[in-house]
């Protein structure tokens, strides 16, 4: 598959809530996931399959999602780029707030071997 | 200046049309410009201030902009990236067109050093 067939792929699967069959189709073992900022108790850098599940059911558990928008994807050789914009609730907090952040990824035969995410860190 | 000042600086002076104050201010002599295809005539990756010009001097020559809008940046350690969504007409075909891309860039020492640009590349 070329990196926008692997790309469209994601973006269908994000799409249907599938964040399991992305790990379990469109990532490698040794897959690593980069935040802008750290969540409070992991890591700012994520390596390999259990370490991205668990930041990722971290973040579920905490926010109520009421609407998401996904943007793209735009390629460029083995990378491409994907923008979120979520509407969501921060259980703890109770506060709701407009999310919205760019991944970037890259694809290595046929499978993305880093996602990278960025969004403002202020405020 | 952060990436992030770097980041707000270079959106508002594309916003203002300022492409030859990024170029003189943001940019480094050996910064490298990675476009997702080649324009005709144009190497896929251009190094250095001339031949990042040249290259924004075809494009704009050949196109008129009806209108544009920028969204972002978005940052990640010593990167941002940048949305841009044109409403353009490509001068020697007459087609208008939606041109909708994202720019990721690379600050090192405060000045940009690499901007790579991602959009579709099918029909």
């Amino acid at each position: 598959m070329s990196t926008l067939d692997i790309a469209k792929k994601y973006v269908d699967l994000v799409k249907a809530n599938q964040h399991h069959t992305i790990l379990e189709t469109l990532f490698t073992p040794e897959t690593v996931s980069v935040e802008a900022a750290a969540m409070p108790g992991f890591p700012i850098e994520a390596k390999g399959l259990k370490a991205i599940a668990d930041k990722g059911k971290a973040w579920t558990d905490n926010h109520e999602v009421h609407s998401a928008k996904l943007d793209g994807p735009w390629p460029n050789g083995n990378r491409f780029v994907v923008r979120f914009s979520y509407d969501v609730t921060n259980k703890p907090s109770g506060r709701r707030f407009q999310m919205d952040e760019v991944g970037l990824f890259t694809v290595e035969n046929g499978k993305i071997t880093r996602e990278e995410f960025f969004y403002s860190t202020e405020g």
